[in-house]
């Protein structure tokens, strides 16, 4: 760290700082200015920079090294490309993951799923154990939900992400989902990120909607380290004073995210706006700033979802969507999965 | 709701409303000015009003009802107040709980108790689970820590609160804590506050650096409908631009939320600021502001505290603020324990 | 407005709210349900809803009508498209403004307005009164620097756009430019704006860092109400607690904008990211959006710019930029203007 | 400047960097650490540490100045006292400012004069320019105003502080008023700042709504380097996204301005929280935190009132305030100053 004295600091001040610098570990090197003495402390110490920053006589600690250190270009300056079968994300394909916010009926997922796969998706998304604001909302199928969800992946040839809110679904969720996904809420729910760094399936993890990009990346820190490198982060809005959609999307934190960090980021248009009518326009804009991935919420019947209805956008809006982004993809060298009935020569 | 139609809105469009309205069960109520039509939506409907809000033609979706009932004052009009033995939380006390960030060791515990109780507090704080940012920092003594937080407040006559941070620790922390505390990053653990409203022990529920009041207190029911009534409620600061402090303390949601729900709600003005310097002037506030109590760090040595040393108070602060907060809390016709060595005439 | 009673407010406050509407000129409609009274009031009154919304028993007044009118969509529902010779701006090109952040001597403005042109813009930009937060900071060469803006627009048939920072130097700065753009802090200027509803040129109306886009329409309203209806506005960043953009580029702000209005949407990526490495990111998202602009800094030499370089592209930058953007711009049915060496068919 | 290399950075990268900040005039001392390598850039350089941060190689620069320096404590570490007649204000006793938002004619000008004099205020305030978001709102009187509040001020013994909107308007203003206000809308509309400098009558600045507080001293200092050191600095809420109150106001920013610079710190409870009920908790909050004075709006009949009435207290709520405000102040060794009634013998 980097201790910056006052300019009025008295030399007890300064020489109160090193002492504890030197306490906690470091080697000091001073360099005495025309207005302020400046201290640089390195090596091996360890201790609370905001302890030195409390102070008399300091004006700033300044931090000299980032506290991730296994998420970080740094460590591996190679992206992380994720395989699951013939998956491949994080590579020259922006991969499409889509489906219903949840599962709520055997009808309703495997409509979902077969318009999904149409449209050219790799990944189906759903929910069967679902965090909500108020507990008197629909709280998801649980197991019953997994169950038919990996049922219509399955006869799709689709894989599978859904959602585990807590410790004791890991090992439920993962007998059923290829990619296991911790939602914004539970960004820094430590207990549950220590656990899933013990799991040896991937795990996308969504930024916390107050999470800074430095937080995010401590929480992928904290499954890297756990043993688990399969770790993909996905932008999905942050809160800010504009009230007019649901969240800010914050597009620029994908090319921030690609520069400090060599995990997979994956864009949620869905929960970013939270109104259907936004969607396409900020899929779009989040391919054209270089995501390696979308997460999108599609659903057979939106107006009856029990669950984000609003933000769910149509089968017939998607496959335009999916349309729009393939001449999008190449202006940066990347290229989205061709629909279903155009590769395969066979219709709806 | 109240759906306000755009003032172009086509009879095709307000007919549309209307028949999904009555879909989703509400009695309609239909108004055509000069500009435009609103629809009023009453009664026993269910449905999201998001939906309502995408449909063509519609401008805005205005909800009529709070989505939270058990902690609302509508449903209980009187203060809550929370009794533990003598303690009074939410009656003319404005109550204070004080200690270290986390129990180290014994001689550290112990010290640090001695000094809260002395200047007046009578809950003791310290924490053996401890949600880090980083997996790689001190991460608490686990139940070894509990027993020391429980010996120091047995010992001087305080109660004990102390953070719980994952379902399988509530068993164990209730065997030790009168309060159990659900920190900021978990305001949203869905699966843990349900957990939490089987406790027959008091919650303190900390506000979620991002959390609208509206949500705080969604969370609140998700405790209170599990059939915990003794919920109590803490600001601790949110995140906004300004990083001079490590955080914005919102003294003004005190009355707010003392305006929209009975329960007591108690000020963290360490968390509310991250700087020791600050802690003071902005516990004064929130006093005068109306709390009910005060949640602040003293540790008896903070330069060698293992987490939150730059935000606890030195035992004199804390002596010197107890007295400020004597003065102070008569304006609003309130009082402070006095310190335990003026009422039982010895000193230390 | 609709004003919503509390479930518990009295018969007493009811009648209370009810006068006080009447006496502010509006008709009323009360409606009891089970649960709460809601009292809408429509016509032709006049008064501050806050008023409303602070009286006893009142749980929230619900605003039915937007706050401008000549800005949006209900009273023009047609796109403004803005002319100046044969540029179209909000028409089916997607119009792009580029040049360096202020004017500091003939040869860098001439070298940039070069660069520029040679890769397709239309539109030359450059300050020459420069709002800069330090008193001490390089504060532009005034009308100098309008001169040799205006030169080197002329020399290559590029028009201008320019900031005017107050109302006296509106009549210098409207001889010499073609369109004259607001700064985001003055986009509350009240008194400058009046001002510029009385010019005939078109204006550029950057939206504050913290405005919500119902005040940036209300700012726009302040220009159009003055008889000036040719306002394009100009999302350029707002403010949030992430830091490591200068400002967060509100991407979802473009769609919305073009559903609430008919005017024009320019993007700075420039200032909405801070960073040179991030502008061409942002700058295909803009475009992927369906922006109707783009106002970007670039620079002959940025590493020497007097102000803004470290977020001005290098002229070769901007080159590659504008290829990307002709591969996106089609996938919403827009185009963008070629490279003059590919038009005239001669390269510098 | 600290300019921290990433750890990968090669050498040709450091020796770049080097050389520009050579060439921006800096000394420059290089350490190079097991992981990375850190330049310190210190002396007379001059250059935008921006430049610097763009470059290949770098990971972060480090500010390790101020950008203000008349502002700063460092420059001047005794308050800033401003004395006008016998009013001081920075001085031991917390001067209360009070009147209501704008001038409407004369008995109410005088009515709430009459009301703000006897509960102890020691400053009338009062609009006549007014800025508000609609063009279609009420303006203010202009001159006639000003002439109502200056005689009911002289009436009562009162100083007057009123706001100026644009420098055409300085002139005018400064006839009547004794303290110039700024609006938090302009607090970066630096033309108006710059003539404020000319002025040698003091200035209150208010912190614009997304102002960070190193920005806001930065504009103080635009106006203390033009040569008027009389500034005093006004928090009035800031923009975060909470929507409860009408913006959040920052108590905390109290201290941190009080020890970063030396100028007085008033609060303005009134539009910090948009509310008139919230007001008298945040007003009582302010001074236990430590502010020089308060500004606050009072008018003799709010229901009627043409601007802010919601948040404007009713005579007797102002009284009830102020004593509130009396009991608390002395816990911080200050004072307020007594009713008129008391002082003078005379009731109402």
């Amino acid at each position: 760290m980097v201790v910056v004295m006052q300019e009025r600091a008295t030399e007890a001040q300064v020489e109160a700082v090193v002492a504890q610098l030197l306490e906690m570990g470091y080697a000091i090197h001073r360099s005495s200015g025309a207005n302020r003495v400046v201290i640089g402390a390195v090596g091996g110490g360890h201790g609370d920079p905001a302890l030195i920053g409390v102070r008399e006589g300091v004006h700033e600690v300044l931090r000299i090294s980032v506290p991730y250190k296994l998420a970080s270009r740094t460590f591996k300056p190679e992206n992380t490309v994720i395989t699951i079968g013939d998956v491949r994300i994080g590579g020259d394909e922006v991969v499409v993951m889509a489906g219903p916010c949840s599962a709520e009926n055997e009808a309703q997922v495997e409509a979902s799923a077969i318009a999904v796969k149409r449209a050219g998706a790799k990944i189906f998304r759903g929910g069967a154990f679902k965090p909500r604001s108020s507990p008197y909302s629909f709280q998801g199928l649980g197991e019953d939900g997994l169950k038919m969800l990996r049922a219509s992946a399955d006869r799709h040839d689709l894989k599978l992400i859904t959602e585990v809110m807590e410790i004791a679904q890991i090992e439920i969720v993962q007998q059923y989902a290829d990619i296991l996904q911790v939602g914004a809420r539970n960004m820094q729910n430590y207990s549950l990120l220590r656990e899933l760094g013990k799991v040896r399936k991937p795990v996308l993890l969504k930024r916390g909607l107050s999470a800074t990009i430095e937080e995010w990346l401590m929480s992928a820190e904290y499954i890297l380290a756990g043993g688990n490198r399969e770790v993909m982060l996905c932008e999905r809005g942050i809160r800010t004073f504009e009230s007019y959609t649901r969240n800010t999307f914050d597009v620029s934190a994908i090319p921030v995210v690609q520069q400090l960090s060599h995990l997979p980021v994956i864009a949620d248009p869905s929960h970013g706006t939270g109104r259907r009518d936004k969607v396409a326009a900020m899929a779009r804009a989040a391919v054209a700033a270089g995501c390696d991935g979308l997460l999108i919420e599609v659903h057979c019947d939106p107006d009856h979802a029990q669950s984000d209805g609003a933000q769910s956008l149509f089968p017939n809006q998607f496959d335009q969507l999916m349309a729009e982004l393939r001449i999008i993809a190449p202006a940066i060298g990347r290229s989205i999965c061709v629909a279903s009935v155009a590769r395969r020569g066979w219709g709806r």
